[in-house]
Order: structure tokens, then sequence, then C-alpha cells
């Protein structure tokens, strides 16, 4: 399967620009031949904008920008992952929306590890870790920009039968390691797919650092974005890397009955 | 406080050799102001040596070999940790003895991830994933090469208050992904150092890789050998980590209580 990653908007000043973004970028994506684009975190509203815009902005799962999202993949036969603030009574969430080329929603994800006050101060921690659909036959999971930095998420994802760990992220200065060599390692040490969709530009206080990338299980990355706005695009085929499955057993080399203190309560 | 890597031997013909070249590299760590000399998987005998070999060499945890290797440490006064293989009764581990500078066992480490054939023909799994010793102040954790490809046996480490994971390892061809680009995310994600000792050359059917490296929690190289044998040397000093400690809080932000998965037995 041909997958696309939207690294920006650099800049957006509205949902209305964002999905008017979305819209461009999807037919983009659709005639290169991609099933599905990737977007970043906050997608829909911008990120550093500030707790009482996030929490003004944000939305049911199914509000009214999701119904102008599932438009956008229906009109242009593509699946689509976004970030977006996300409301259920008085509750916000930093949440990432999977649609299928139907516009059909297929998972909704909720980001389990929250990233510092600027996370805290806006949104709930979810409480589900791994988060699958099955997209063209290839499982999916979701994980957002912090959650794929913890060894632990990207395991569990694997342990599922992820294929393809999708990332909507919004990584800035100084954290360039986390792409330049932590998404290689984490699809390497599961054998799966990572796809990370940055944002860019400047928002807030905060340098986003680009950077987006598409990373093969034998940790080759098949696709890299730079500093601006881009549309990355790879073939994600698990098939094509059976050797490297043949070669690196680590699920099936896992002693899980030694591994008990990682699942214990935090202590001092 | 300073530390040392030796990679290597390239050519070891006998236990005999190796202790003389054991000899010889303590001391000069030792004048180099290293306080701790790391050395390879196997170090005393050789790795790819046939099953029949490595059982017949294998000596108890205070065997004969271990006795010379004390004395080593004395006369040099540096702390030793080298591969070897254990010997109780009739079962015979993969493992790893660290002897403080006046020659003293402070810890054995029996690999418990084990590696393939090469592996599981010649050895017993050891059932303890984290041996920690202190030295100088610094703890230390022992993991045996293919158990620090598993991100769950070095967060277990960094659990259990490790500052420095050191490795004993015997990594080959193709395997250089391990010592490029997860040893930096090992150290980055758990914010310790790891110090990677690995042998080089040829031996049975295996190229040996080299690249032996010591990594910081920044997830920089502090030092990186060649292909050949090899003397590295490196400071690792966490308070000069502060900064990437502060604005790294992995450890903090874990969320146990969501990893059940991770320590229940494996489901096909």
């Amino acid at each position: 399967m041909k997958i696309a990653l939207f690294q920006g908007p650099a800049h957006a000043d509205s949902v209305d620009d964002a999905l008017r973004v979305l819209a461009d970028r999807a037919r983009e994506a659709a005639a290169s031949g991609a099933r599905l684009l990737v977007c970043p975190e906050m997608f829909l509203t911008g990120y550093d904008i500030g707790v009482e815009a996030l929490h003004r902005l944000a939305e049911p799962a199914d509000g009214p920008s999701a119904q102008r999202a599932a438009a956008i993949a229906r009109d242009h036969g593509i699946a689509l992952l976004y970030g977006y603030p996300e409301r259920e009574r008085n509750t916000v969430w930093n949440s990432a929306m999977l649609l299928d080329a139907s516009g059909r929603p297929l998972a909704n994800h909720r980001k389990t590890h929250l990233f510092g006050e600027l996370d805290r101060r806006a949104f709930a921690p979810g409480d589900r870790v791994v988060t699958t659909a099955t997209l063209d036959g290839l499982c999916l999971a979701i994980l957002i920009c912090y959650e794929v930095e913890f060894p632990e998420n990207v395991r569990l994802a694997a342990l599922a039968g992820a294929d393809l760990v999708a990332v909507p992220t919004a990584l800035m200065a100084p954290y360039h390691f986390v792409s330049r060599a932590l998404l290689a390692t984490r699809a390497y040490e599961n054998q799966v797919f990572v796809a990370y969709a940055n944002r860019c530009g400047q928002e807030g206080t905060l340098e986003y650092l680009g950077a987006s990338a598409i990373v093969a299980p034998d940790g080759a990355e098949l696709a890299r974005a730079g500093g601006g706005e881009e549309l990355i695009v790879a073939d994600v085929d698990p098939d094509a890397y059976a050797h490297s499955r043949a070669i690196n057993t680590y699920r099936g080399d896992r002693r899980p009955e030694l591994y008990a203190r990682l699942a214990s309560p935090h202590e001092p």
C-alpha cells in the first residue's frame, strides 16, 4: 500500500484554512497513488495556540469538522489520519481520527502519554495505548507524538499485530534525536513500518522540526522530508521485508515472564 | 568515572592468550585513568568455537580463570567486566563477570535472551534480566549482546537505577543497525550511558563488526571504535547530563498501569 505524509501546515489561521489544506493535499496524495494520507498532531486547529483556543475549537469525534474531513476522504477516495482536539461533554483530549476512503470513521485515538505542560494544561490523558484498524489488509496502529518515544507503546502496538504505526506528531527543537535515530529503532526492534508526520515552521514559542519520515522494518528510511511544507510518499509492503523479519526474531524471543516490573506501579 | 572498552581479541587461540591480552589491556586502560575495562562477550574463550569447546572450557564463576582475572584487576587497580562460558554442575551459561579493582567479584550475569542456534545449542538461558552493581558510586547494569536489543531489558535496568548499562557483545554482519542506531536510542530513551564492547575480525563463520561504542544519555557518541582491535575511553558522568534528564522525562511519564500486556505470556 502506498501512503503519503503531509508535513505542515506552516501557516493556517483557522480550521477552515486547515480543511482547505487537507483537501488540496488529499487530492495530491491520491493522484500519487497513495491510499492513506497522514497529517500531523493537532492538524485541524494548531497546537501551541493556548488552552482557551484549544478548548473552544474542540469538537466531538463525529463533529462538523470530522464530517467535512469525511467528505474530503470520499471526494478523493483516500483514507485520512489527522490530529485534532476532541471534546466529549466537559473533557478534551489530544486525539487523532482515522477515516477510510469512503469517509467512514475507522478509529479514534486519544493520546495517553501527555507531553509536559503544553499537553497537561489542555488535555485529559487517554487510557488505551493501542488503537488499531485494518486498512487495505494492513493492520495500522495510531500513536500521537510523544507516545512513540516510549518503547512500551510501540511494542504493545506490534504485539497487537500492527504492520504500520502511524504517528501524527508535533516535534520541536531540541528533540532532533527522536526523528533522526529513535524512529528507525522503533521500526527495527518491532519489525514494523513507522510513518511520522510532523508539523513545520514556527508556532507560538515552538520551532517545529519537520523531518517527517517513513521508516521500514529494517531501519531504512523510505522517505524523509526537509524542514518546510512537503508531501512525502512511500510504499508500505510487509511482504518485502520477509528477510528482515526472518533475521530479527525479537517478538518470538521476548521473555514476558521476566518483564513483570515493566507493568508494576511506579516506585520512586 | 572514566571507563575503557576493549574491542577484540581478533585472534586468541587459548584462554591463556586471552588472559595475556586482558593483562595488557588492563594496564593500558588503567594508565589512561579508566576505573573499569569492559571486554566482549565470550572474551576468555572465543564464541563461535563449537559447543564441545565451549562446554570443555566452561568454568565456575569462581574458577581458575576468574582467579587469574582477579589478580589482573588487583595488579592494575582496575575493575574488569568480561564474557565467559560459566559452568555450574551440568549447566553452562553465556555469562559476564564483573570484578572490582581489588579483584573481588561484584556481579555475575547470565544471558537471559539467547541468540539463535549459536546460543541455544550451547547455553541455558539465565532467568534474571537485571544484574546491577555499584562501582565508584555509579550504578552499573550488565547485559550481554542480544539482550540490549530488547527495549524491555534496558528499561528494566533503568528502573532498577542503572546509570550505565555495560554490554559485552559479539555483533556480527549483517546487524550493523544495532551498533549504528539502536544503542543511541537505548541510551536516550532511558537517559543512561551504554557501553558496548564488541569482538572484531573473523571467527568461524562469523564476521564481527567492531564498532564498539560508548553512548551518552543525550544520544551522543562519546567514543566509537573502528573495525579492528582497539581500546576506547570516555568519561561517564551522569551529573553532566542533568539538562538531558530534565528535558527527557520518560521515566516519570511512563504509565505502567497500561503495560500489563508486555508481561503477559506470548500469544500466537
